[in-house]
């Protein structure tokens, strides 16, 4: 078990109507005037909002301006919007991941002098607005962590800021408003959450407790997700896939784990350069069975325990298999040329990579561009 | 899923070595003068105490005074130091369970009146001098909870106070200075663990990610101090033990499952009002067993889920079987009987208890008498 330090400050208030009680959150912090950052309107996203904001309005919070976050933005996009949020007390984020981490950037605005600095920049956050998250969709776990991925066209990359000011004041993670979405949507969040979980449990070495938790939760995932997709209005299955999400990103599940290993994320986020609108889990989900399959002979007994406890296959070819497989039945794309990239958005992509990625696994570049070749392709 | 608020203020540092950072956490906050609160010397206190006391001197914070808490101390004998507190900025824990909660009646007493308020009132504790816990022992989850267990001999009561001003401001967790330590201690540990995680597992239905959190944990406490019985200075159990420990008490356990049961909680309490010294865990642990056995046909799928995926048996009877195994395997005491109660103590404590005990399983009192009896004359 590795030494860490664990300190999520975030107030979680979670369940079925907390939506109802954002406002009052925002009242004992004493935050009168906010700017409203959310995701394209959409008559399910409606519903959500007029109760948002009819909450805010009961506990006296102005909602100055607002900023709709469009899907694939750039801090480019966000650089336009920041004068809205020098002139309010805090940032309400209605919506997925990635509004979310727009909020988080509009947040730190005011006490950044260049917003490329978060993509660009090694230091930490340390101040920023308070920000309130109204999760949509579940999987990012943004809504409880002090990070926010971001784009910059001008820089050609996509990475992770991040800094204690970044953590939520309080996320109100109400599962009815997912309630009925696309399966499509509630197939990413449950992938994004399992890449979190995967990417940090393949760095532990016998670390029992802390491998049973992300075991737990990967089955719960994939169960939670099964069920939506039965049934998309179940609550419990939707307050499961919402409540492992935040296990994966709160700082439970790698405790001890040594940070993680995080490769597949940082060609996932490469690509998304090249495809700003492709979701980032859907570029993870195709990554993740090439990248095991370059890996999973170096620990043969980490990824055989793998198998078996998530998948409850013997054989560790088992696990690749049952990966694709779950991305078949939830008819998500298998191949990063089904995504939409080019064979010449990898090279790009490869050219905007350091020598050597992964921390356990480490990568070189030549290996890197066998396993994206192999991820564009497909299982053959 | 039912509703919850999840909010762990507390920073853990944990880890390998960690001990030696603990006067660097109260320099961050500007704390220069502690009140050092600690269990009774033995040659091993003695090391994590000059450890402490060297890392509080390295980083400018001078050690006021100190209190020697006794097994079994009443509020009664915290209000002859409380002097000591009222003279500090901060409180240093060193110890168990015991030591950290009357470290936390103690931060609380320069606001309080008078300190029998903690065990008789109602209200919950919102002012009290920051607050860094040490512990020596893991199980009571004390270092990351909000709570502190106090007995009154006045009040011939034992309960749990609690309040945003009881959690500690930072936690460092070394698993290391428990290396070695008897396996009595350790399997106490894991028992207290082990029934924290229980009181909040029975109140599920159908919750699956917190069930199967829940079961990680429960299996891993076992392994662990199992482990631990061969090799009392392996590290990575230790590290296990304490890790689950901390999830079993700082909110990650017992989220969605509404509060927890915790009748075995409040026996405990009440007997120990009788026994002051006899260990909380060694009660909950004989009293778990009888317990079961009155509630488990209610609901028989639950109890025969947590025999499956906890003791790996099919039948439920055998989960009761189980653990009584474990208990002898582990030493402890099978009844309350060999732990040295009278009939009399039951009859004392069953006229302190309430009507009914219990949320999803109540007990009349009635009830409660039988399962006392049951639990003095240990298995037949």
């Amino acid at each position: 078990m590795q030494r860490f330090f664990l300190h999520t400050p975030v107030r979680l208030v979670f369940g079925k109507g907390m939506v109802k009680r954002v406002g009052r959150q925002l009242e004992v912090d004493g935050v009168t005037s906010v700017l409203l950052v959310r995701g394209r309107a959409s008559a399910r996203q409606n519903t959500s909002l007029s109760t948002v904001e009819a909450s805010l309005a009961k506990h006296g919070v102005d909602v100055a301006d607002q900023v709709v976050v469009q899907p694939g933005f750039a801090v480019e996009d966000l650089m336009l919007e920041q004068g809205k949020a020098e002139r309010v007390q805090g940032i309400v984020a209605l919506g997925g991941g990635s509004v979310m981490d727009a909020a988080k950037a509009l947040a730190a605005s005011p006490y950044i002098s260049d917003l490329q600095e978060l993509v660009a920049g090694q230091q930490d956050v340390l101040e920023a607005l308070p920000m309130y998250a109204v999760p949509t969709l579940s999987g990012s776990g943004s809504e409880v962590n002090g990070h926010a991925v971001l784009l910059s066209r001008k820089l050609g990359r996509k990475t992770s800021a991040k800094g204690p000011a970044l953590y939520p004041r309080c996320s109100v993670v109400d599962p009815t408003l997912q309630a009925g979405i696309d399966f499509a949507l509630t197939a990413r969040g449950a992938l994004d959450a399992m890449s979190h979980v995967l990417e940090q449990y393949v760095m532990a070495q016998s670390q029992e407790t802390a491998m049973a938790l992300c075991e737990a939760l990967m089955v719960s995932l994939v169960q939670a997700a099964e069920a939506l997709r039965q049934d998309p209005d179940a609550y419990l299955p939707r307050a499961d896939l919402a409540w492992a999400s935040i296990l994966a990103q709160n700082g439970t599940a790698g405790a001890g784990l040594g940070g993680g290993e995080w490769t597949v994320h940082v060609l996932a986020h490469q690509l998304n350069v090249s495809t700003p609108t492709t979701a980032h889990a859907d570029l993870v989900a195709v990554l993740f069975p090439a990248w095991l399959e370059r890996v999973q002979d170096v620990e043969p007994e980490l990824f055989q325990r793998w198998t078996k406890k998530v998948w409850a296959m013997e054989d560790k070819a088992s696990g690749i298999a049952s990966w694709r497989e779950t991305l078949k039945r939830w008819e998500r794309p298998q191949s990063l040329n089904e995504v939409g990239l080019t064979r010449q958005d990898l090279e790009e992509t490869l050219a905007h990579l350091p020598e050597s990625v992964g921390r356990r696994f480490p990568l070189s570049r030549n290996e890197l561009s066998v396993l994206l070749e192999q991820a564009w392709q497909g299982p053959l």
